[in-house]
């Protein structure tokens, strides 16, 4: 900002850096969400993503950054989908809400938890990384179900939706819980309206 | 059962061979909850439980069917003595049952659904334990909440309220969250008291 920098020469070495910096980061989620901590290094993803492993550790020294990044980088990117969605029902919020808990970036930030909890050096980094995410994925809800905060009791009612969100994901790790998950989502959306008008 | 066997010679070693087993059991439990699936081998937990490798295979001829079974008898132990409860106020119950999720149990069994979503050898017994587990969960839960699944939502409910007792869970596999747990959990009870009644 304020800098003008000649754009001919460093704009396409950028947008090319920003692109590889890109492709890691989503081959590390797939990785994560597929193989778990154990099956996921630097050079599998690499490989996966068709970057040298060099190429790979200038943009992420350590595992542990590329990892917290990607888990960091596709949260971000779903945040941003959630803000964009246009205002809908209720029950259409809880199902969105609840559905950034079914896909693959839950399947790899859930790999990545589970890792931290047994691995001290991932632990403080995912740590702050899930408080950040939690906050921010509130504020998001908050919105989205027009909650007004002020009020007692909606605070704690959101934070139990993310919650029974992020248990409904767990549930549909190992089989496909749709059908139940869309019951338990239209009844709770019910619940939800008595409590938040 | 029908047949009468002299009770002098076998049933001390009955008891010895079933000591031994409970001994594995609860090694393999605190393993997993400790190190995880990649750290847990039949090795480790023999020797945490003061057992040979060879009497640990005799039990469980392989490192599936000790660890799943370490997660079926504690799930069972914590079945029992939630069964045994005296009969409370629903924020009572709802606080029980949400602690389900918050100890070594759900710890380790968290590893395992873990490891079975990367593990094609593991997934068909942990999908049907975690199945099988689940539905005596529900059950219990039904009857501690008194709550009448013939009326429409009930059952839905219900099954939300032990969806977010698994999200509270995930939430303090890192960090202590038992603060903002209770808040939640005092919340979602004056809601369930709502519709339960």
């Amino acid at each position: 900002m304020g800098v003008v920098t000649p754009p001919t020469d460093r704009t396409p070495k950028q947008d090319r850096s920003r692109a590889t910096r890109r492709r890691l980061l989503e081959a590390a989620v797939a990785c994560l969400a597929e193989h778990g901590w154990a099956g996921s290094t630097v050079s599998v993803v690499a490989e996966r993503a068709g970057v040298s492993r060099g190429a790979a550790q200038h943009h992420f020294p350590t595992r542990e950054d590329l990892f917290t990044a990607a888990v960091e980088y596709v949260a971000e990117e779903r945040s941003a989908a959630l803000r964009a969605l246009p205002v809908q029902g209720r029950t259409d919020v809880v199902a969105a809400l609840v559905d950034l808990y079914t896909g693959p970036l839950f399947r790899a930030a859930l790999q990545l938890w589970v890792a931290a909890s047994n691995e001290a050096q991932l632990r403080p980094r995912v740590t702050e990384l899930e408080a950040r995410v939690g906050r921010e994925t509130h504020r998001i809800a908050v919105e989205l179900l027009g909650a007004d905060e002020t009020r007692p009791g909606v605070r704690e009612t959101v934070q139990g939706l993310l919650d029974m969100a992020r248990g409904l994901g767990l549930a549909n790790v190992l089989t496909d819980d749709t059908a139940r998950r869309q019951r338990v989502v239209a009844q709770w959306a019910l619940l939800l309206d008595d409590v938040l008008d």
